[in-house]
């Protein structure tokens, strides 16, 4: 077995099995952003038990920045319903551990870190229907320009569930202004991956003063003449609430680093 | 005020807080079918906060059976999201009290049982699309022979979560052949109230070996000539799983009479 690093460019025809075999032997720790075409990502946040109940109930409140994909079963790393095979510990380029809401290590593996009443939150990402977007031949700017997509935090209050509570984190897209409508549309398809935007146009509607200040470490991009900014959920939400529950303990991946399942897009697509 | 029973005409064109009010004030105490037409209904199970996480986690792996609708904060009896000023313990008509798996109660109001460790969840109800059908043009013959639409025991397992498993519980309608599509087409647009069908056609590939041998006391209808027999998941599935686990204590409602929430059909429907 060679243990060379790879290049994202061998990965693009590869599956998510042999994208996560890779990661998991360490040949591959780059971002997922068009990687698996047509599969969904998702985000992932674990949490300890005695947190579980909340933070489900979070998400279950807001569906469309935090639409679950799949929980483990409490104490378990191992993916049983969207992924074959598959390692929480292991299966992800980066990982964020948080004690107290403060990221302590960004290590590459969690084996060492895992625990027995540790739950896993696999979350939609939007990178799902990014693929739905090209294939209605609506461009993506920050693809073009091989940037993790802009997120900002706003104004908009989440529904509070127990201990968890915060502002929704968005995803940014500038869309041509005549395909606004056809965005829409083929985005609200798929609500297991955030579904249709939640804001359209002027970003101080929902407390985005400045398009240049992005949170999360993302890319910045041009709204040029013509184009709208679209706004989607975005799966940095609940973790967001996570961090500012405070929580002794939790670990997420790190930003652009997701969860690749075997799961198409379109099987969990709605009509 | 009045204190006089009303009878069901009465109801056909009161909004879903005055049913509840008549509800509360025990003037009513029938069946819920075809009242606030439009409205989304929701079964209603109650499960001591021990048991809280795995029960989400059974509905959320079930999605079909088990749509959320609500679930409430641990300890209180008050609807926030789906209905405004409601209360669990006194506005279904009707309830089941459990005590280790088996019913020791049919009480009318549930305040004297409740406790500060409680936690409700309201799980979408087929009742609730069946005005879209009716919109359609597609006949319901439970409706027209007023009775509770037929619920079987399938041999379909769901998806486990910690205590909770067990069979897929299904409702079915007759529907004309040349319909069957079209009953999919507008089903499908309410993910919240158990969205398409999940079997259609012969019975006995989901283990129904008798469609005139209902569960849950339920009704019974004849399948006509060019009819095929139409199963859509069943809120009574999450409450089977909670039965089956022989907790120490849960509350359900009583078939047939079920919580009604303000929420549109179409606030809740997908595209």
């Amino acid at each position: 077995m060679t243990t060379a690093a790879v290049a994202k460019e061998d990965l693009l025809d590869l599956s998510p099995g042999e994208i996560r075999a890779l990661t998991r032997e360490r040949r591959w720790t780059g971002g997922t952003e068009g990687l698996a075409r047509g599969c969904a990502q998702a985000n992932l946040v674990i949490v300890p038990q005695e947190a579980a109940f909340d933070f489900l109930l979070f998400c279950q409140r807001n569906p469309k920045p935090c639409p679950i994909v799949e929980v483990t079963d409490p104490g378990s790393p191992l993916v049983r319903l969207v992924a074959r095979d598959a390692d929480l510990r292991t299966d992800l380029a980066r990982y964020c551990v948080y004690e107290g809401g403060a990221c302590v290590d960004e290590p590459e593996d969690i084996t060492d870190y895992w625990r027995d009443d540790l739950v896993g939150f696999l979350i939609g990402c939007s990178y799902s229907f990014e693929t739905a977007l090209l294939n209605a031949n609506i461009p993506l700017r920050h693809l073009e320009e091989d940037k993790i997509v802009s997120v900002y935090t706003t104004n908009v209050p989440c529904e509070p569930a127990g201990r968890f509570e915060g502002p929704m984190v968005v995803s940014m897209r500038p869309i041509r202004r005549e395909q606004v409508v056809r965005a829409i549309q083929v985005t609200s398809r798929f609500p297991a991956t955030h579904g249709a935007p939640v804001h359209i146009g002027d970003p101080s509607v929902i407390g985005i003063d400045d398009l240049d200040d992005v949170d999360f470490e993302t890319g910045r991009v041009e709204i040029g003449p013509g184009e709208v900014p679209l706004f989607w959920g975005c799966g940095c939400t609940p973790q967001a609430a996570a961090m500012k529950a405070g929580l002794d303990f939790m670990i997420a991946h790190k930003a652009g680093h997701l969860f690749i399942t075997d799961t198409l897009s379109e099987e969990i697509a709605a009509l």
